[in-house]
């Protein structure tokens, strides 16, 4: 059984933990992760998660596709001793030795990491504090969706969140409006309308926000997507943030520039969607 | 002798050619890279190759900036048989295995990547073609100006360029003004003026940008820089591409959407500046 904080790694279906630095990942951002959840030895919401990497890889005209089939052999190897933690993919176009132009004859390369672990639930239990990022999120429509390994917006808004003490900040455009965490999701409550940013110019399309889209949609309640401008925040009844490896976080506490540290109730309307997605990842495949 | 073709590597001081998985330039493009022209067996202008690469670094709030005195003993060492050709710095944050999350205990990786060969001078005597890209440029107020690992947008600039035919590509921002080229800085002369794209919101500021800036106001002709809306460019005199490895290949074609194939003098004024960018380096360090 792998211990936690063990990692195990393969690259190109090789038991390694290297790759060539040509790799037009290390060289350029130049592909797309995925990061998977492993919950009682099953990888949850694997469909979901090769959807999202195959268009990304379709979006950034990769010559060639990864092999999905290779992709769960491998994954289901690497996952065997592992019950709970989780598992990162990276799909990179491949190798190449002359700037930014891709060569005729390129395949991509897959790395796979695997990280044991049961995840602290205290989070989703007691709900967090989230702050507003410095750091802005870029339009890039083109890009937007994906999971692309260009991530230095990510890093620099995490950094904001580990000097303020924060457990999540919400990253903005440039036009003050709330797009997302840095790591993460966000659905707010709204007079009983479930509502979270649409992302048709910047962001994440999380997996799991696509699953509390449909399950909350199962239940009857709408889901509304467009634009939150930040200085709303205070207006909104509950909210919480979501990605595959946490869940639900509720937020019990914002940090904001203009309006202080403002307060939040856990609702039940979050507990109830909370519980929907805890039964329906024990049944996800 | 190095061959043209071969490479020799060194990733943290060692004769290598790979990298741990966990490296966050592979991870998120966590880093910073510096192509540097080795010309006569001499690394070109490295003392500002330097300077950029720890404003990113710093820009980017590394912990730990990396040694330059290290790097420059490793450059000499990878260079030490190679008359003509590049080499390619990249440093990244270092390994972690943690998501966005910074370690309090990281230190910067470095991997030297040296590949030997004369350039192709054709482009630089009988001018280049270019196009406009459909590729936007995103404005990253606090990421312009340094060479991050982040450069999808490159990427695909790049691919257009190779469908298309062009040698170059020009990347306009979202409000149609054109920041650079895929792999280059652009000038253009107006009038007996030299200008070149302001890169306060987007772009990388080219070393060989900065050499031509210094080079021209030293010979008496001043350098405005400001915004160049796509729409004025069939209206220049001449215009010119550079980088480190290229140095200046004058435009003698380009193709825009909408005033269809523009042909281009390649005139005195810049080859007078080639001429003096190429006099300037083979005395610089």
């Amino acid at each position: 059984m792998l211990k936690a904080e063990q990692t195990m790694t393969l690259v190109n279906g090789e038991v390694s933990s290297s790759i060539d630095v040509t790799d037009r990942g290390l060289q350029f951002g130049d592909g797309v992760f995925e990061t998977i959840r492993i919950n009682r030895g099953r990888l949850v919401w694997w469909q979901q998660h090769m959807n999202r990497l195959l268009e990304g890889c379709r979006c950034l005209h990769f010559t060639n596709l990864p092999n999905v089939d290779v992709l769960l052999k491998e994954a289901v190897q690497l996952s065997e001793n592992c019950m709970e933690g989780a598992l990162k993919i990276i799909i990179t176009r491949g190798f190449s030795n002359c700037g930014y132009t891709i060569p005729r004859e390129i395949s991509p390369n897959r790395v796979l990491l695997i990280r044991p672990g049961v995840r602290n639930s205290a989070q989703a239990r007691q709900g967090i504090s989230i702050g507003v990022c410095q750091q802005r999120i870029n339009s890039a429509t083109n890009l937007s969706g994906i999971k692309h390994l260009n991530r230095l917006e990510q890093v620099l808004a995490r950094m904001e969140c580990a000097t303020e003490g924060w457990d999540e900040g919400l990253m903005l455009n440039q036009r003050d409006k709330v797009i997302e965490g840095s790591m993460s999701n966000l659905f707010v409550w709204r007079h009983d309308h479930l509502f979270t940013p649409a992302l048709d110019n910047a962001g994440v399309e999380g997996i799991t926000r696509g699953i509390i889209i449909k399950l909350a949609e199962k239940c009857g309640i709408a889901v509304e997507q467009g634009e939150l401008d930040v200085l709303d925040l205070p207006n909104v009844d509950e909210l919480f943030v979501c990605n595959s490896l946490i869940g639900i976080w509720p937020v019990s506490q914002i940090e904001t520039a203009k309006s202080g540290q403002l307060n939040f109730e856990i609702g039940d309307k979050t507990r109830f969607l909370q519980q929907q997605l805890e039964e329906a990842m024990c049944c996800a495949d």
